[in-house]
């Protein structure tokens, strides 16, 4: 697995986190237990006893500490043993791994590199389900895939016309043109106008307009996409530059994903999607995660079956097109900053 | 796996395949995308798109070509890339590999092989479902078992004194009693003579028969047998040679049996049986299908156990016994064949 | 897996083991068949027939012999071929290996090393479910867990006041206070007073019992444990040593159980627990074994839970506490003997 480590992961979704229930997951392949204690504070500690390596997501929460509930020992939240029944003292070098964690735009990261370069700073700016701005539908999906290859996915959206054929509807548009594609801080910018198409939301009307979308997708896997329809001729008088989401005519929405990669061949992709408060209602909301379930179902069984024929594959060599532009430099930035870490 | 590459594989019952339904397979290992264009013609491509190895069996098929369906790059039947969507041009490299592809009585077959090897006579002369002389019923079975298995059982019938007991109800004397083996071009002929014999199919008849029963085992795992009740006499006065199958009196019948590797440890086995035209109707055809679904699920549960047992041991150290005469004629042929193809 | 080989290990409860019906089960890896013959006398061979591996287990009783129902070999007892069909003769060396059996307190025992040295004096003195000092309950549970985890566990039964406070209710003290650990002849003694306290059960009830439990933990995992409740003021007044267990006034019973490998990561564990006749009925060990089921599943969730974390674990060093004298010194006895056995 080749993937950044010192990074904010997101680990789930803030509601998903009940108090005082302690909560398994993989990220990276370590062992992680998550628990949000009574003061609303989440942590993470390594899920395994230093004592005989009983997972301590099998524990009980106590104020903000964790009692293994194999033989007692009990963990603060830094990690460091408090306690062990049966014995006065409790060796010095009894503690198991702690990961800074932080709640923000209604996700709860993790960082799992360095603790000491753990800056909220990197968070990427996601729209949580409680902005005001837009009316926010969520939901989680796991992937019995590589979470590079839903990156991939998710940096080429010519696959709309395909995959999507039937849930989006997408036309064949996106593959036939390139998107702009812009190389940023920590990612890649990708946006892309289509002029005179229909409503995206009623292809039958005869109407007409100019739309745009455009995301950014962000170390170590976050997609934050706006999109909206403007009045025909807004793409070129702009010279195909950014609009004003503020003068869409229709249809603006917002969605956030998180790619996390759990273990070697598993992932868990976190979406949001709704449409801005001007532009749509709760029913519209329902509508369009209906329409992201069926996409993501589809993205699913390609990725999946995607995954299986690399696993057995002799050789992985790739031959990238022209669309693999946003994949490729997404993809280098990643292997230059893993080899950096590692040095 | 030991198994010979020049040859044909059966792939799938010729009404297995719809058309333009692309349907994913593995033949010794390799991932195979097999599909009946429009014309009803059938191709086999490497299951694998150059592009980002996603399977092609997920994708359409347009006229005698195949497309992915991820990002839609476009397949000839030869396996050359015809179109990258948001490119002009494919480079020349671009394509996978093709197998060559044979329907003939009533199976698909594909060549595992150099394709310049690949001559249509090599195909066994099986009997297919739309043979005019038999009414033959078909099917296949999944087996998690290495095919190789698969074929010993079929090359030794004194397992039908101990395995079939219950369906067949065989007698002892297939144990007690050695076949006729003659090697042959590609393979091994098998018979047997079992003299004032009971009705195969009314064990309870006070009529006695000499039945005679003879079948090809051929490359790379086809059997193709014949059988019949003679009146009593008829062995002796052939001095135990071959008969006259139109001279029998009753249960004449064919059977033709394919078994493909598909993994390590996994094989398809394909089979079809029914009684000649003068010797029986449909509801007999129906009849020893059932019989044959009793039978075979027998020998499933014990190859498969077999398979466990030889997964697990330190050594596959076998013992052949007077029976394994015919296995070890054709193992011998295939590891000969193995050995020259390899070089 | 580091298990002692010269040991006898529980195979079965005697009643699972009906008359010529051939049981296939694993033992420290071993693929072995049991079976019982006409005369009640229980029979274990290796489990794969010496000709094409085909497992024994499949196979017929006949007499105090065992037939393969693949191609018809006969296997004596002692693992010798008696006949194979198609053939005069039998080669000498034509046998598979057989283990010595022992049926004793109501357990199927199988030795599983060098066949010279299996003295039925070995067997630990368990208790059968024909035994008339107790009414036993019976029964077995399978675990995804290395076997030597189960014993750790039951080596250690501070465990009780975090595993089973649901369960048994054990209260504080199991984890608070150290028991007495002795080691013995092959094994362990593990006793502890816990004075003033309430019926074990009925928690509610007023009267203060003095409340003792001694086990004995035997090679290959073998526990055998009394337990009583006694007048307040006897632990005192025998300075803590060992009662009389004809003098207790309430709640004696006894269990035995036995942890058997059966390959590496699996095992099985069997149990009895019951009242002793003076101390209960059939309905109150109906309703410790209601009890015993409960406890027994707390114990898989977290033994399987913590064999998964061990067997992704980089590293599987653990850190004892005071409470693993008895785990420690158990696992000193079995690598010491498998030092020796090995050489």
């Amino acid at each position: 697995m080749i993937y950044v480590r010192n990074c904010w992961y997101v680990a789930a979704w803030d509601m998903e986190l009940a108090e005082a229930e302690p909560m398994a997951l993989r990220i990276l392949g370590d062992r992680i237990v998550l628990w949000r204690d009574g003061d609303g504070v989440v942590h993470a500690l390594e899920d395994r006893c230093v004592h005989r390596l009983a997972p301590l997501s099998l524990g009980r929460c106590e104020g903000a500490n964790l009692r293994c509930m194999y033989h007692g020992l009990l963990f603060g939240a830094d990690g460091d043993v408090l306690e062990i029944p049966g014995q006065d003292k409790v060796p010095p070098q009894a503690r198991v791994r702690a990961y800074p964690v932080a709640v923000r735009h209604s996700w709860v990261w993790v960082w799992m590199g360095d603790p000491a370069q753990a800056e909220e700073s990197l968070i990427p700016p996601a729209v949580g389900y409680d902005d005001g701005r837009f009316l926010l539908g969520h939901g989680h999906l796991d992937y019995a895939a590589e979470a590079r290859l839903i990156c991939d996915n998710l940096l080429d959206f010519s696959h709309l016309t395909y995959v999507h054929a039937a849930s989006f509807q997408a036309g064949p548009s996106f593959a036939e043109r390139l998107p702009d594609i812009t190389p940023i801080e920590r990612g890649v910018r990708v946006s892309r106008w289509t002029e005179n198409a229909p409503d995206v939301r009623n292809r039958d009307s005869v109407e007409r307009f100019d739309n745009y979308m455009t995301y950014e997708f962000l170390l170590p896997g976050v997609l934050l996409m706006e999109a909206a329809s403007f009045s025909a001729g807004t793409a070129a008088a702009l010279d195909f530059g950014s609009p004003d989401f503020d003068e869409a005519i229709s249809g603006r929405n917002f969605t956030s994903q998180a790619v996390t990669p759990l273990t070697d061949g598993t992932a868990r992709y976190f979406f949001s999607w709704g449409p801005h408060c001007g532009h749509g209602d709760e029913a519209m909301r329902d509508r369009m995660m209906q329409l992201a379930a069926m996409a993501f179902g589809e993205d699913k069984i390609m990725i999946e079956a995607q995954n299986r024929v690399i696993a057995e594959s002799p050789s992985d060599a790739i031959m990238p097109t022209a669309h693999d532009r946003g994949v490729t430099l997404f993809n280098r930035l990643v292997e230059r900053l893993v080899r950096d870490e590692r040095g």
